[in-house]
């Protein structure tokens, strides 16, 4: 990215593999993803988790790519015949599938000459335009095209790629507080959307909990703007503190 | 639903939630209706997880409802100002948001009269035309509306929902068989792409890691026809064999 181009604001994960949809494997990128961009202050919108066809990748990350500033892809770019992400993003560019020479090149150095085969051949391609997406812990590049960044499913791969590639996104960090509220959350819902609506740019969730036979959850206040952040989270101390006293009154 | 329609075959899973894009949570419910869907034979064709913004949920639920056979809702269910699921799936499905007599009376008899405030006559609220969804882990019910299931949030309630559900997915359970394969992908990848082309009804993916330094992976078999998958399994392990013995001729 160019330092004079805005950095991206909003994001969305595209996870592609049957593994997760089909139960195998718990999906972890995404986390790992999410945990990032709130870090660096992008939104991240959505998560969308589809299967290895081609015009179930395509229509996704066509909706995706038009609606937020950026989509990073996870799975699909690996040798055998499920790896079907490249050409799939190709397409939806409407642009050829090239073999990069400058892979090709790198992975006849790392494997000589007669290691050079058609899978490891697969892996060579990417669409026309992009860019390589390299990292420490892959021969195999992901590629930028577009607002797409096409990173692989393994899971220290993905992680290893989206370090290269995180300054692309955000500007302010968000920044998260929470406050333990052991009261049942019907008996400060009322006070809290008051809260919320005094304070617009604070995020305000509240996610039951239990501790022992008793509700016990947390407030959670995520902001970009820490003033108003350490306002709204005394504002809920203050309101769990009356709550408390009011119950404890006879 | 009644016992002469039709089961679910496909469906998809609309997880709604700041807490998960914000990577403060990691999703837990799509991955336990993942394992269930697959046991029970319905094919998860796709997971979202969206902000607590009504048109976002709206416009996704709409996309899901329309594409598959069954959307299952997670989150958003509770009695404060971020639960607004209820209110988006009756928009939606363009009905109004109802206070249910039934759950007001039930609430009533559970928390006493004094009991029900502003934020549990929230949980009584659904679109109207939906039925309830009880379970024994909660006196808030989910939903069921046309072919859109509502559950709670909580993985506790969010199990418990969905076991009261199974029953009206899938039909023939999808079994699953694994072979370790400790040679780089790229050494079986055209191997394996003929034997896909060879069990069109069995899904055949290949997922890589590592012993040590050495790739070792695993390929992976999914179907609903036993038959089919056992003679897939086996020509995967002779396939695997094969190779083997390549490499350990001179």
């Amino acid at each position: 990215m160019n330092k004079q181009q805005r950095k991206h604001q909003t994001a969305a994960i595209l996870v592609i593999g049957n593994e997760i949809l089909s139960g195998r494997t718990r999906e972890a990128n995404a986390h790992l993803a999410a945990e990032r961009m709130f870090e660096r202050g992008c939104r991240l919108e959505e998560i969308a988790v589809v299967p290895d066809i081609a015009e179930r990748i395509i229509s996704t990350l066509n909706r995706l790519r038009a609606d937020f500033d950026a989509v990073i892809t996870s799975g699909g770019i690996g040798p055998t015949h499920d790896d079907i992400t490249m050409e799939s993003i190709a397409h939806a560019f409407d642009v050829p599938l090239i073999e990069h020479r400058y892979v090709v090149q790198a992975m006849t150095e790392y494997y000589g000459k007669g290691g050079l085969n058609d899978g490891r051949r697969r892996m060579a391609r990417v669409p026309q335009g992009a860019h390589l997406l390299r990292c420490a812990k892959s021969i195999a590049p992901g590629a930028i095209i577009g607002n797409v960044y096409v990173l692989a499913g393994v899971p220290s791969i993905f992680a290893s790629q989206l370090e290269v590639i995180l300054d692309n996104f955000g500007g302010q960090a968000f920044q998260r507080r929470e406050v333990e509220v052991c009261l049942p959350e019907s008996s400060f819902a009322a006070a809290l959307d008051r809260l919320q609506a005094k304070f617009p740019d604070v995020e305000i969730g509240s996610y039951p909990g239990t501790l022992g036979n008793k509700p016990c959850g947390k407030v959670c206040l995520n902001s970009q703007h820490i003033e108003s952040l350490e306002a709204a989270e005394n504002a809920v101390r203050s309101m769990v503190e009356a709550l408390r006293s009011d119950q404890e009154s006879p």
